[in-house]
């Protein structure tokens, strides 16, 4: 019996059906790969310095496997096989680790903009949530978050409020959403540990083009987790993670202040706007 | 273009060819096991944690990655391509955490028993080293350590002399070399980490048979790092590391103190006896 076959078989205990093929296939493809590749003693070392140095930067805070998973292209890859791809469906993309839970749930078209937002010219978020029928979803939980504009989250940046540039909002009857926030920024991900060693030697840029992530829950609908990017941006063909879909990239236009911006939204000044509907599918019976 | 292009095509740039393959190979593999298990989020999100914990695990005195490594043949499969297979050279083996560097040289038959050595029976361990045409080699560097007989070794175990049951030894003229120590023991590896607890969920055993370590290094030869295994130790079918090998397993023999015992190596008490040739490969030129 070969060596592989020794491994795989070690495993053969394992009762949960699920388990022992996730373990099992692992071992088989991680032999495969090292019968291919032939590393040398010194290679192996290497390898198993990376992996040691990568655990060893996770704290609270951090999370650099994730990230090294996202410049593999394996959280993206998890999350295309993961979510049901039709055409009509608002597309998904990663999530990423900057997500923080129970936001304040703010009132249609109020602002997620908490620290020195006045200086910054305001950009209103507006569309509907429906159905893959084009039917209103009302109720529908819409988490978003953003960066401010030195390209960091709250949560990651000490000096920001805990909830500035992230809220919750609810639909309306008639599936429609809206708030207010301004330009969100391209941003390097953290390039200071083992997955910015990596993309430094592969000369790769760790930007990633800007967006505003949303999370979007219904009842009877799949969550959807993605982002809207900006048309424009230069980062949108190589995206440090590979998060970009077309269809994610969204126009945004200049806009007056007007009678209608002042008493819908309170918008007193010229803004930046975005239209966009995300269309949610059905969990399967 | 499809994720897993995207991705490989994101490393191009990486100049060191032999690099580039790796880690490009090592890309597609991680999709392709992607791919083929379907991981859930949650299941994607316990990797994270276990390669997390892994890391978290690893210290001065501790090597988490080196052992999982082991326990899924790994390790073993890198010494199995590195080293050419013939039918006369001594096969070699892991070479495990516990070297130590730059241990004392000791006389030709001298103990490296250093700690309450008197309440054991000796173990002499002889033999020659020689290449693979049966001619001696003179003074190959021969380094050996083992567990005591608490199943630790010393640097483990902070009650030991650092150079218990450790020891450097140089061959004779006619290739010839013998050291005393006393038998090493089957022991678990640790298996209070990441690795212990996937042992235990495949209820695998974490037990190494008992074995003495040997490093054999001689000017113009392969170096050898090996084991030899003690002849019916419970252990030998299902070492956790994967490292038995048929031809490394020896017989002990009972021997009677006499009077060349004790003028050759000074063992006036009964003894174990050991004999074993190793053989060592020429580098290729």
């Amino acid at each position: 019996m070969n060596l592989t076959e020794q491994v795989v078989r070690s495993f053969q205990n394992i009762e949960n059906e699920r388990h022992r093929f996730l373990i099992t296939t692992f071992i088989r493809k991680l032999h495969e790969y090292v019968n291919e590749v032939k590393p040398s003693e010194e290679e192996w070392i290497q390898a198993i310095r990376f992996l040691t140095d990568t655990g060893k930067l996770c704290d609270e805070q951090r999370q650099e496997y994730i990230l090294l998973s996202d410049v593999l292209g394996v959280s993206m890859l998890v999350d295309q096989i993961l979510h049901e791809k039709n055409e009509i469906q608002t597309p998904s993309t990663v999530f990423g680790p900057f997500f923080i839970e129970n936001m304040p749930v703010r009132p249609y078209g109020g602002s997620i903009v908490r620290d020195g937002g006045d200086k910054i010219k305001p950009l209103l978020v507006r569309g509907r949530i429906m159905d893959t029928d084009g039917r209103a979803i009302a109720g529908a939980r819409i988490d978003v978050w953003q960066t401010a504009e030195n390209g960091m989250y709250s949560g990651q940046d000490t000096k920001q409020s805990h909830d500035n540039l992230r809220g919750t909002f609810l639909s309306r009857e008639d599936g429609s959403y809206a708030f207010q926030t301004h330009l969100p920024v391209s941003y390097p991900i953290p390039d200071d540990g083992t997955v910015g060693q990596l993309l430094g030697y592969a000369k790769r840029s760790v930007w990633r083009p800007a967006h505003i992530h949303f999370k979007i829950e219904a009842e009877g609908f799949q969550t959807l987790v993605t982002h809207l990017f900006l048309e424009g941006d230069e980062y949108l063909a190589n995206d440090a993670v590979f998060g970009v879909k077309e269809r994610l990239i969204v126009r945004f236009s200049e806009q007056k202040a007007d009678k209608n911006s002042r008493e819908e939204y309170g918008l007193t000044q010229d803004y930046h706007l975005i239209e966009y509907d995300f269309v949610l599918t059905g969990v399967s019976p």
